[in-house]
């Protein structure tokens, strides 16, 4: 008899209703990887492993609208409706909102921009990428992942130890005001700033997705009461988000030196990745953290279709325990795509942490 | 019998090489209607009504290099070769350059953003929508439609009093530093940029495409040697660009007042474009012009695909004399799709400047 895993499981039903319909991806639509199977593949293993289930409570807006520009929060909420009132899912695979124009500061010159009011131009001022398609379900889905972040971290705020928030679709691609990267809202973020809301004065967001979590940077880069480390396939090798996670990007103004980036070769296999993570858990470590954050993105393993690195179920289980020996944790579901081994890569993962 | 169109045509064979293969429009390829054959029809026309033909120079970089930041045309040059050696090309309908990820503030936050390495990481810094593709002879072309816009100016700093460049792909939502909306180097500015070199102290850009020339206005914002006025439909109604091209974008600097847009309703016919072009050259007028370069674009007409306006062959034919009778005039061919009207309406709006 094998013993239950110790780690409440917060749920939210709703999370299954965002079916993003695939990605375009340099100008061609793909069946994508952030799909609905992934959380009922999740939900299905942690339950096998006897995580005791919690239901995502359903919080108010007031912490997403610390971490979030509310225009933002607006805009994902209405834009599939604009988007139907438009009349563009009548038309040949146009039955998700993909943007075609961006605000890019290349494009405005001296002039701010102003917001369009048509929804297909002003879709590229909210959203940076054309991987990140929004569909009739997909508010429902997001709001569903942010209260699920919301109520592992009150879990954790209320004296557990661990919680881990099955958050479908993930979110540390998303920025104070823009979303991109299969990610809508940041719920890492907002289980941070939950946190901090509740009393922590000091909260450490450990991302260990295999790409970099510029959404979540981007948000505390001039916060000092917020430290960001993350471990990451090098954005200059051609990996997403191309433009930021390198590692002189050190946090600004009061949030100087809170910002830690670890950018790995393609092919860094447990060895490497862990010595970059445990590098990071002693720099939280040495700041000091009331309570962490973990962005788990299990993308990082071999079996992986969406990075090049080569972490085994060894190296996971290993960093849970890293992690969660710093403080009190809540553990975020950011990316992972492999069906078959995303289960016991996050089982592995969260028995470290209840480890620790 | 009637008389021969006195206006020199500029022509480069190497305009026809440019085949986007269609454009990406809220995340679908559609066919487009940026097509080659549009020079050809337009050729054919001109050389119908009898207009002498001037074959485009070669020209140095010198002059595109002051409208257009070097990094762009440097990309630009460079793109499609990189294309290739990242082996896009071999995959399912990735034949052409289209970017996925844009760098917009919004998504960068208080960082500028590194310049990705890889192609496709960076293709988002240089083009800021998904609808304008590069394919293997676009650069060819590219550089030829900007030696048009050359040797066009060419011709009328020795002394014409009036030429037209058969531009394409046209050029005017092109930035000093991104492409878009189907162009890729600014061939208007670089005409206006060849007039100063060549002595003129104010040069009047006219842009009467059916849709904002955000580029020419952007590149000379803060200038006040080149003044831009433009008549398009009205952004904010839900047209291309969206961002910019609103009446109070005014320029800035020495380039204060030096910026004139007449946003119109959907619907809008000769009376209104006309009043609005009146107008225009009133300001131009007003503020003297010892050269002008008129933005043709012949989108507005009632059977282009590309907007809403209802301008006739006769209000073109209006336009090109009120423009042209400011000064010695260099015409640019930007936008304008109905095949079978094309010629008529350039046909049209050079009898008008032949007639100033």
């Amino acid at each position: 008899m094998t013993e239950k895993l110790p780690v409440p499981v917060v749920w939210s039903e709703e999370c299954l209703l965002h079916d993003p319909g695939g990605e375009v991806w340099l100008g061609v639509r793909d069946a994508g990887t952030e799909v609905p199977e992934r959380a009922l593949v999740l939900r299905d293993a942690l339950a096998a492993a006897g995580a005791p289930e919690v239901a995502a409570v359903a919080y108010g807006d007031e912490i997403l609208r610390m971490v979030h520009d509310p225009e933002l929060i607006d805009h994902l909420a209405g834009v599939w409706a604009e988007w139907e009132r438009a009349g563009f899912p009548a038309e040949w695979g146009r039955d998700r909102v993909v943007p075609y124009v961006f605000p890019t500061p290349a494009m405005l010159g001296d002039l701010p921009g102003r917001m369009p009011p048509a929804v297909h131009g002003r879709a590229g001022r909210f959203c940076y990428d054309t991987m990140t398609l929004v569909g009739p379900g997909s508010w429902t889905a997001i709001r569903g992942a942010a209260d699920a972040a919301l109520t592992a971290a009150g879990l954790v705020s209320a004296g557990e130890r661990l919680a881990y928030a099955l958050c479908r679709p993930p979110g540390h691609h998303v920025t104070r005001a823009a979303y991109g990267g299969s990610c809508y809202l940041n719920n890492a973020a907002i289980a941070a700033q939950a946190l901090v809301a509740a009393g922590a004065e000091r909260v450490a967001v450990l991302d260990i997705d295999a790409h970099h979590g510029n959404g979540t940077q981007s948000i505390f880069y001039t916060r000092g009461d917020v430290w960001y480390g993350s471990v990451h396939v090098d954005p200059g090798a051609g990996w997403f988000p191309h433009y930021v996670g390198y590692a002189d990007e050190r946090g600004a103004g009061p949030g100087e030196g809170a910002n830690q980036n670890r950018p790995l070769p393609p092919g860094t296999a447990d060895e490497g990745w862990l010595a970059a993570v445990r590098d990071l858990c002693a720099a939280a470590a040495a700041r000091g953290a009331d309570a962490v954050v973990v962005s788990l993105g299990v993308d990082a393993a071999e079996s992986d279709p969406e990075s090049p690195l080569r972490i085994t179920e060894a190296g996971y289980r290993e960093a849970g325990r890293l992690t969660a020996a710093l403080a009190p944790t809540v553990l975020i579901q950011e990316g992972g795509y492999d069906l078959p081994t995303l289960g016991p890569l996050v089982l592995a993962a969260l028995a470290g942490a209840a480890e620790a």
